[in-house]
């Protein structure tokens, strides 16, 4: 008999006194504190939706707008800096909307004592991947805080898009009997980051996904217009975000495991590291969820482009088990997959 | 003689190897790090005007869209926090550019550990200020760091604000002959934090003026559409601002000393820590630039509004002296007002 936990529902203690380091895993504890502190005091028809950007309506169009701090330890790693995934984060972040990304804000926050080479080093990243992307970085902030005030460097991204009038995507459209499509490997970036900290020799061949995925979006959309929700799984990895959409849309989601892709060298790291790769961030991939019968042509048109070349149908919506997300495991056995309360490591972007 | 020091003139020295905390003062070592670090390699048509805000072309119309990352210490301080300072900081920003505040995201960098009750009542101080400005938080996201590597909270808002047509405000629009004038008092701010940090009991009563001005810029504008430039003098004060916009629109200014509105405890205490009240910021006020024959209609108009009750015309504009700001002194002397090297103090916002 399968438990009946959705990955949202309520969790059993009350909030804490003190913050802890799982408020900010992307995880349970992550969206109770978002439910119990944020939403009360902020509350708005945009917020509530809880997506990963806002729409909104201006004159003449809809914008989709979004933001994300980085805190990723350590700031250079294997695929990336700090500074690449500031940027493709939130471009990410704004084009699973639908929108084309326009521009980003870029806000620094930095240790005294910086050596001013890694400062220019995270900088590069930045421009680097400003450009493969095609957005400008035209307003900024930088505030420097005593030695010990903050950890090296943190940066905060916020992207402004534009959403194209056909294009109306989000949670709320997902719809029984869906496919849901991911772009490529699955737990790339999380770890590429946990082996550098934990100083896995053996798993060096393991980089950070870190993209920008608003060139696949344009791909996907040329394919078809009938996407019904796209996200980027980042912290919580593919779980959490499945899970998540799954209550937001009050649909079940059902996975075959041998159809996820993940990497040889990342499986093997998760193995050796009891992690399930599912729970793993991403920084370059996406999740979609669009009618089966579009499904194939999407993906084909995915796998044209180098950031889709492992693009894959790794399940379906089910009008059954509202708010549950089921793997059908290599075996034949069927699991369910939760969202974690909290992360494995933290500051993992 | 006058010294002939552009406030944004080269420094002497190369940038040195490690970041300082001068850096992050809004002071000449901020903007030159702005220069030499960020411009060559982000420069773009919005980021290279150095405004406060990008102003962008959108279908339908422009929008004004700014960051600032908030790192004061304390978080809570007579008259605000960290949470209205992060909501007003950024709506004024948006605002002095003449565009009508839409919308805010927030991001959070949390240290592991922080009491829940203080971060409830930072939420509140955010919304409360949100509600006052008409603006909502669309959007917004949370990380939570190990104990040690940030100070408790840091936050970084954005914002977006609509321009209407017919506003085109900017340094470049500056004129000789133009008038200068305040909203109010200056360096409320910026003592309330350093009386708090020192100590200075006898300085109880100097208290943040941290509020969103873009009720106050709407007055201005029914009162004249000819606005030339607004700014809100905040890191680096009043003499940073009036630096870096003579530099930046080729003019000089002349400050009459006896006309800038300052509250006896501010100056009582800034007379006490040997500080100039011109260097101290403000997060509630603003300066404005506008034709002579304009500015007593507009400043009897600000005078009409909570905010605007202390507005005065400090000075003009000047075609001599370009990138000078000159104080005409209370004994009739002139004398050169630079922008510091760095601040007084680190992370007064």
């Amino acid at each position: 008999m399968k438990q009946t936990i959705p990955g949202l529902s309520p969790l059993p203690a009350q909030e804490p006194d003190n913050i802890l380091l799982a408020h900010g895993s992307g995880g349970r504890m992550s969206a109770r504190l978002i439910e119990s502190m944020m939403l009360p005091r902020f509350g708005n028809p945009e917020l509530n939706l809880l997506e990963d950007q806002a729409v909104l309506a201006v004159p003449g169009g809809r914008l989709a707008f979004s933001t994300d701090a980085f805190v990723v330890r350590p700031i250079f790693f294997p695929g990336g800096t700090i500074g690449d995934l500031a940027v493709n984060g939130t471009v990410n972040d704004v084009c699973v909307s639908g929108a084309r990304p326009l521009c980003l804000s870029a806000s620094f926050i930095i240790e005294e004592g910086l050596a001013m080479a890694d400062l220019a080093k995270v900088l590069d990243s930045m421009a680097e991947a400003a450009r493969a992307a095609g957005v400008r970085i035209v307003t900024g902030d930088t505030k420097v805080v005593d030695k010990g005030a903050c950890d090296q460097l943190f940066i905060t991204t916020s992207g402004i898009g534009v959403l194209p009038p056909d294009r109306r995507l989000g949670a709320a459209a997902i719809r029984p009997g869906d496919a849901i499509v991911v772009s490529g490997t699955m737990g790339d970036h999380g770890m590429a980051i946990m082996t550098t900290r934990k100083g896995l020799s053996f798993a060096s061949s393991v980089t950070s996904d870190s993209a920008a995925l608003n060139g696949l979006v344009e791909v996907m959309f040329r394919a078809s217009t009938a996407i019904h929700a796209m996200r980027d799984p980042t912290r919580g990895g593919l779980a959490a975000t499945l899970n998540e959409l799954a209550a937001a849309s009050a649909t079940g989601m059902i996975i075959d495991e041998t159809a996820v892709p993940v990497r040889p060298e990342v499986r093997a790291a998760c193995e050796i590291l009891g992690i399930d790769p599912m729970n793993v961030a991403n920084e370059g991939k996406l999740a979609a969820f669009l009618p089966r019968e579009e499904a194939p042509k999407v993906v084909e048109a995915m796998r044209s482009h180098p950031l889709g070349r492992d693009a894959a149908i790794i399940g379906r919506v089910t009008a059954e088990n509202p708010g549950m997300v089921i793997m059908r495991t290599a075996l034949g056995a069927e699991r369910v997959v939760d969202t974690p309360l909290g992360e494995q490591l933290p500051r993992i972007c």
